[in-house]
Parts: C-alpha cells; structure tokens; sequence
C-alpha cells in the first residue's frame, strides 16, 4: 500500500530548516509495509496547501502532512483540510478542557488564541498529543487516509510512533510482510556485505537492505509472502544466516537502542558506570542517561575538557600530557582509571580527541581520538581515525565508547 | 518569479537519506530573489519523473531537479526529460570529449558505459561540471526553465554556486527580497504572538512567521518590493517593531545560534564557564561544546547523576537533599556553588530535576526542573515546569539554563 508524505512550512521551503520529519515518517511507515511513493514541500499558502493535499489524495492511499496546526494565524492546514473535503471546523469539548486543563496545572489562564487548537473538521477523528498542544488529525473518504500531524518535531515523532503508527499498522495490507531489522556498529557497509553477500542466494520475496547512518549499520530484511507465517519463516531463516556472517557485530534488533541495550546488560550484571569525556563533552554522558532508568547503573562523570581538570579532578599524570599530550592513548588510560578511582565504579569510559575543525597536527590530524575503558579486570584503551567533521566525530566517539563496553560485558573480543 | 525542486532516489523516500540537497538549493535560489514554492522527492521510476516533471512545468517558472544522472541503468533522469519534453537524446560531442580527456588524464581508457553521460536532450544547453562526470542539463520552453543537477552533493553545489546561480541571477526577477531571521527563547509563540500582534499594522509586500523549535520561537520576517533596498528598509522596521516589542527575548539573528552567542558573550569578557548536570547528564556540556573554539571559555563539568556525587564531589550537604530533596531550589544552588569551587570559573550552571517518565511526585511532577547560576557576584535558582516527555524536558532544561546565562552576562533581569 502506498503513503505520501507532505512538509508544511516556508522555513523548509526556503532551505533555513533542514526536513528531518519527512525521514523519521518515512522509515516508520517503511517498518509497517507501506512504500512511501512521494514527498512533497509546500509553503503555508492556503492554495498551495489545497493543491497539494488533492494531488495527494489522488494518487496515494495514505497520506501524512505535518506542520502548519499552530494556534497563530499563520497556521493553516486545518482551513486546508476543510476546504479540499468540504468541511466546517467544529469546536471539540473533549480538545479544549484537555487544554485548558494543560494551562491550568501551570497556575495560568489559557489565551484566547489557543481555542483554535481545538478546533477539528467535522468527522476527523483527533491523535492526543501528551507533550504538545496540537492534536493530530484524521479523516478517512472513499478508501484514503489523510492524517494532519504537528510540525515541530518531538510532538511528531510522537504522535507517529504512539499514535499513527499503531493505527495504520492495523490497515489491511495487500500482502503478508515481515521485516527484522538487525543493528549492527563497529564495522562498515562495505566490510559487511563482502562478510554477507559472497554465499548468501536470497529465496524469492526476500530483500535485504544495508542502511548505514553514523557509526552503524542497519541490516533491513524485507520478506513478502502470501501467509504471515510463511513471510515470518522466510525472514528469520535469512536472519540466522545473516547472524552467522556477521553476528558479534549485531548488537540489536528493530527498535533496540545501543545505549538501551548496554544499560540492559549493565542491570543484568548489576554493574556500575562512570566516565570521563573531553573532547565529547558530555555527549557519552547525555547518550547513555537517554534511557529512563539509567540511574540504577549511570552514576556520573567528570567534563574534563581543559588540561587542568584531567591532572586535578582525574589524576592524569601532567607529565603524560606532556610526554603524550592530552590525546594519546596513555591519557585515554589515565582518565579511565582516575574516573574509576573518583567515582568507584565497576566500569569507566574515558574519551579524549580532537575534534575539529582546528587542533590537528600531521601526527595527530582532526577525527583523532582515543577511547578508554577501565573495570576490575580489563584496563584497555583503543585509536580511533575519524573524519573532519566535528559533530560526526564527536558522535561517531561516543558510538564507539559504548560498543567497546557492551564487547567487554559480553566479553567478545574488542 | 517562483522555482520549484525536485529530488530524484528511493533513499530519500525510504528515510535512510535526509534531504540537504533541496535546502542548499532553495537558499540559493532565495538570495537571487526567487520564491521557492514546492519541493518533491519522487522515487527514480520512469512514470514518477514524469508525472513530477509534468507538475512542476506547469505551475513553476523555473524547475531544479537533482539525481539519476549517472551512467547506470537506474539513472532515468534524462530519459524522463525527453519524454516530458518530446524530444531525443543526442550524443554531445563537446561532452563525450570531455569526459574521454578526463579518463586519458588518469591513463585509463573511458568504460563504454560513460558515454551515456554524454547524451543530452536534443536542443538543451549544458553546464560543465569540474569535479565529476554528470553535466548539468538545461532546457528552456515556452518560457519555463527545466535544470537537471547530479544528485551527489558536491558536485550538486559546485554546479549550483558556479553555474545555475549566475544563470538564473540574469533573468528579469519580478521582486527584490529581503529575508530576517530573530531567534527568541525563553518566551512560548502565543506570548510573543501577544505581544508583537496587537498594534502591529503590516505594510504591504511584508510577511511575519512564527517558527517554533525546543523552547525557542523564530520569528521570520519576510519583505519583498520593487527594488532591494526598498525590501531592504521595510524588512528593517518591521524588525524594530519586534525588537521595541519583545527585544530582552531576542538573543540573535538568522545563522545565530544560543551556543555560538553565549560563547562569543564570554569570550568577549574573558569569562569562564563550567558545568554541574544531574538530569541531563552532559546535554549541556555538549551542547556548550558544540561550538568550535568553546576550549577558550569551557573548563568542564561535573555529571551528578547519583547523589553521592552531589555530596562527594559537589560538597552539597547532605542535609539539604534529606530536608529538600535533590531536586530542590536548595540543591541546584548548593551544585553550582560547589561547582565553582571544584572548577574556579566565573561563572557555573546547574541542572537538577525530574526528567521522567519515572521519579514524579505529587508535589514535583515529573517535568520539575532546577537550574543554578553562580558567579562572584549573583547566585540564583529557578524552577521550571516542563511537560511529560524525558527528551524535551531535558532539551528545554539545557536551554533555560543557556538562557539563564545569557541574561546574567547581559544584566537582562532574569
């Protein structure tokens, strides 16, 4: 069955933001069977908005428009939505006490403005929104789905993981699909598929899709068959030898999280973590508290970003900085075992580099970084050559730091 | 005069590629004076180029499409053109000379497979492209332009900068326009839309926009007239009205960001800055090093998630998390006092709160946050009322505290 996707907004038009929304809908609809057709941008014109939605209903089955459901008078695409399917806005009840509830709790009266979140098109049916003030809206006709989702991109992806996606999921799809995603980091694209491809005869109905982002790659089979048993059997017959090939490089499946499942291993074990970050500055600290929870095993961390706080609060020897510099692989080492020492935890991670886009030398060039690891029995510390981006770099270390700890608790070989 | 983008390939549909390309596109073509007003990604069928191409011929003036140029089977593009337009490919000599020089120069001989680069739709003009193998393509028609780019993204924007832009640079633009971006924080879009609205009368040819974010609202400005210095001034007194209005909200302008001004305010009066993070857990940190260059003013930090760090490291008496709690006005300032002494920097920042989903009470909701500011002169704290998500609580926490910096810096009353 095929979706559209439509952005809402002039910023996205005119290049100052940059549609992330469209991807993340895209790949939840992808792992419910739908194949996304078109994407489209159009400005808040209400024009421009009309004309868009029609297209859209034309060819596709599904359609998903997000933005433009803000209180202010620059938000249209409810007066959109009512002119293509003739329709009145109608004031819902149940909308507008949630609202002014959501004022009240804060000690505040709700503006006036506000009502107009309230407002649905007569026979849509409403999305609540836990964390924002817009619903989403959805109207069913002849056969199309039309679903209206807020802009602004936490309220989105919430709405579409546990709303929209839920509900569509339910739809009638033509054929039986199944689809295991296998997660996978520390080795790239390349490197898998010559590991994967070599042997592997994919039966009729089967796809297997690499999808790499930062530091991983996603392993995406697709099985097609006309039972969900059949296309279920087929999948996991291609899993197991995909696991074979490659599988202490598999770290999850589908929705699992790297950070999630070091946090899970680490409540297993009841096991401790620390660390220390310089070049990443708090990113291994922020990535691994992402996790509700994270308390029973995340304790804390030393930002030690300047030279003085890795000799004072860590310990580091100054004359390793000053035989090694603060990114070599002693001071990784040094700032593993003081953070050990400072927080009293079962395992540390210490994370030193450059990051860019200045500090590098021919030595020691921009994406240079060293990840260290300290526990009761292991003291190790691991180079890493990056690229010369700074926000990859940083990312791409913190990735790093966290698969070395989840080989080390399973104790595969880092 | 408008312009329209169409992005060709199934990876920007399927959501494993963000689409940078269009927003590179539009800011070009928005600084020469053309409105933007549709963006597509199609999948690179046959039948979905055309029916893209078709759309776009018949409502913009000026059609860019980017991708399936290369020389595969599965690079439809110009395929698609000749359809549309009812034409051949022609094999271009200058072309095909070209690109057999660039194969001679590495002493390789070119692969029959790359002459496909060197057909071109009859009547149609090319681009030369310096850093690869695909041209761009342009064809002109009954007053419309149709421009084919590479899709691969260098070579997309030395096409676009080099060649597209100048070109289109030379054609009658109807309207000069001016484009202003102020960043706001720390004030929700219905208060600043209160605010700014009421007595404000818009001239003609002036368009104000409400763009919403993490705890921060744009406020875009748009003005277009006759000549630019016309759209110039118009733009300018619209942005005084705002800045009179709600001016103490505005922290910067178009490309400015919280980071990047607060780092410059301390650069500017060599000050110093440190960190001390329970709930987010190093967001702050990184966020304050995201920024190249942030060594000169960032010390460190310290990440208190467990409240033994609070006490051990920070120094926060034990009696005040037995009296108040760890998430307590009492603790967010006791943090960044503490914080200060273990770093000696100007100034510190402190986050303490309830982050969620889990840990709220009647009495501290989750969504409960702290932040602390220290210096030699002011010691503060604030409560914040947040909402029930863990990701934006803590975004929104960072934020604050970024803010609450600001204002100390600028003697703004916080």
């Amino acid at each position: 069955m095929n979706a559209e996707i439509i952005t809402i907004g002039d910023e996205i038009l005119l290049g100052h933001t940059v549609d992330t929304n469209s991807a993340f809908i895209s790949r939840q609809l992808s792992a419910i069977g739908f194949e996304v057709t078109h994407k489209s941008v159009v400005s808040d014109k209400l024009e421009a908005m009309e004309e868009a939605f029609r297209i859209a209903l034309r060819r596709s089955k599904v359609t998903i428009a997000t933005g433009g459901l803000g209180p202010t008078d620059d938000d249209r695409t409810k007066r959109a939505i009512v002119k293509v399917f003739k329709r009145n806005l109608i004031l819902d009840d149940d909308i507008l006490d949630t609202l002014k509830n959501r004022w009240a709790s804060r000690g505040q009266e709700m503006p006036a403005l506000s009502q107009n979140q309230a407002l649905l098109p007569q026979g849509a049916t409403f999305f609540p929104n836990q964390i924002g003030s817009a619903v989403g809206i959805c109207i069913t006709e002849q056969e199309r789905v039309f679903i209206a989702l807020p802009g602004v991109p936490i309220e989105m992806r919430h709405l579409m993981t546990e709303q929209v996606r839920p509900y569509l999921a339910k739809m009638k799809i033509d054929q039986a699909m199944s689809i295991v995603t296998l997660r996978t980091t520390g080795i790239g694209e390349v490197i898998l598929s010559e590991k994967i491809q070599p042997n592997m005869k994919l039966e009729p109905g089967l796809k297997l899709a690499y999808l790499p982002t930062f530091g991983q790659v996603d392993l995406r089979v697709v099985s097609t068959a006309q039972h969900q048993t059949e296309a279920d059997e087929k999948a996991e017959r291609l899993v197991r030898y995909i696991e074979k090939a490659v599988g202490k490089h598999i770290y999850g499946r589908d929705d699992d999280t790297l950070t999630g499942v070091i946090g899970q291993l680490l409540k297993d074990n009841d096991k401790t973590l620390a660390v220390a970050e310089s070049c990443t500055a708090g990113q291994l600290g922020m990535a691994i508290t992402d996790v509700a929870g994270a308390s029973s095993y995340f304790v804390g961390g030393l930002l030690a970003y300047a030279n003085d706080v890795k000799t004072a609060q860590l310990g580091v020897a100054e004359q390793i900085l000053i035989d090694h510099g603060a990114v070599s692989e002693e001071c990784a080492l040094a700032m593993a075992i003081g953070c050990r020492k400072l927080f009293g935890t079962d395992y540390t991670l210490s994370i030193t580099g450059i990051a860019g886009p200045d500090g590098g030398t021919d030595e020691k060039p921009v994406g240079t970084v060293y990840v260290g690891l300290a526990s009761a029995h292991t003291t190790m510390a691991r180079l890493f050559k990056f690229g010369n981006d700074r926000t990859s770099n940083r990312t791409l270390a913190v990735n790093s730091a966290m698969e070395m700890l989840r080989r080390e608790i399973l104790d595969i070989c880092n």
